[in-house]
């Protein structure tokens, strides 16, 4: 009874260390095409250039994923849902609604900065995202937007801001938000919390009375 | 002595008419680029539908233009030079740092409104250009940029501004201002001249002590 319940556990063991193997293997993929998505272009990158880039031939790469379509759709996977969490998460904190403008801008800039290099992707491949996909990534922003808009209609009505657009007002904001992606270098004169701190004092001040 | 003369004025005129039709038809052929470039993408877009979309076959449409990169960089030709003329002249203009700054926000979202698609293009195509012709793009940008930091420092001296980090806001502003060739319908609730003023007036407010 001894040997094949070892037998057994080494059989799962075995399955376990492939599996994780495995996920090693997409993760690197998943790295390897955003990079490489990110310097030439969508189109312009080919299957073999990320094979290259894990040290995989082609044929095993398609092993793990089936088209560079799916690629380009499994790397926003989750993404935007994390922000939006973290966003949901600063909107339901208590406080006046410059507080809650306040976290609701830090947590959206933290998510472009923290994701620099597949909201750049997304930005410019979103016309080659299959309609699913893009349907999916649109519902998740419109969420985000909602946000903004929710704290400053809020704001509004308290007096806490002398807006009169808040449609206006959120474009305005989310332009400066999500336009970090374009000029932001890790590891440059600011870290990602002092622009998000900056940014989020910089909305609640661009809507004082 | 006459006939000649007049053969040659008719000549000269059937040059300029051939001149005029050809000016015509580059016109239309940048504008069909410009759309399916838009809509497609760069990478996706062939020469075989922009020639359809102009009513040429594909070896005409080569007799106006050498290749599919000549056409991407000559859709920006003179546009980002032109709204800098605009945004000179803005900057020109005697007044406080106040009205200066008001003045160049003005003219650079009025400059995005009125280049919607090639804004669209540009940024997503950017990888796309040779290496001269973004350099030159890039200059202008620099030089644009250059105009809003340079309202926003004198604005800091005056008193006008209680700013502490120019270029910060620099880009801040920058990125409300750029963003909204995502957003933006010709035709909709907000003329261009609404969102511009109303963009330069969100500048200034940003700004105040």
């Amino acid at each position: 009874m001894v040997r094949p319940a070892v037998g057994a556990g080494a059989g799962h063991r075995l399955v376990r260390r492939r599996g994780t193997r495995a996920k090693e293997r997409e993760t690197a993929i998943r790295a390897a095409a955003l990079r490489i998505f990110r310097r030439k272009g969508y189109h312009a990158a080919s299957m073999q250039e990320i094979a290259d880039a894990v040290g995989l031939n082609k044929g095993s790469l398609y092993y793990y994923i089936s088209s560079k379509e799916e690629l380009l759709v499994r790397l926003f996977e989750g993404r935007a849902e994390q922000v939006l969490g973290e966003i949901d998460a600063a909107a339901s904190r208590s406080g006046s609604p410059q507080q809650r403008l306040h976290a609701v801008v830090r947590a959206y800039v933290l998510g472009v900065l923290r994701n620099l290099d597949s909201v750049h992707v997304y930005l410019r491949e979103e016309h080659s995202l299959p309609r699913a996909a893009l349907e999916q990534v649109r519902r998740t922003n419109q969420a985000m937007r909602d946000h903004f808009e929710r704290a400053i209609v809020d704001g509004m009505r308290s007096g806490d801001f002398g807006e009169s657009d808040p449609k206006l007002a959120t474009l305005a904001l989310l332009g400066t938000c999500t336009w970090v992606h374009r000029w932001y270098r890790p590891g440059g004169r600011l870290t990602e919390t002092a622009v998000a701190d900056d940014f989020a004092e910089r909305a609640v001040r661009m809507l004082r009375p």
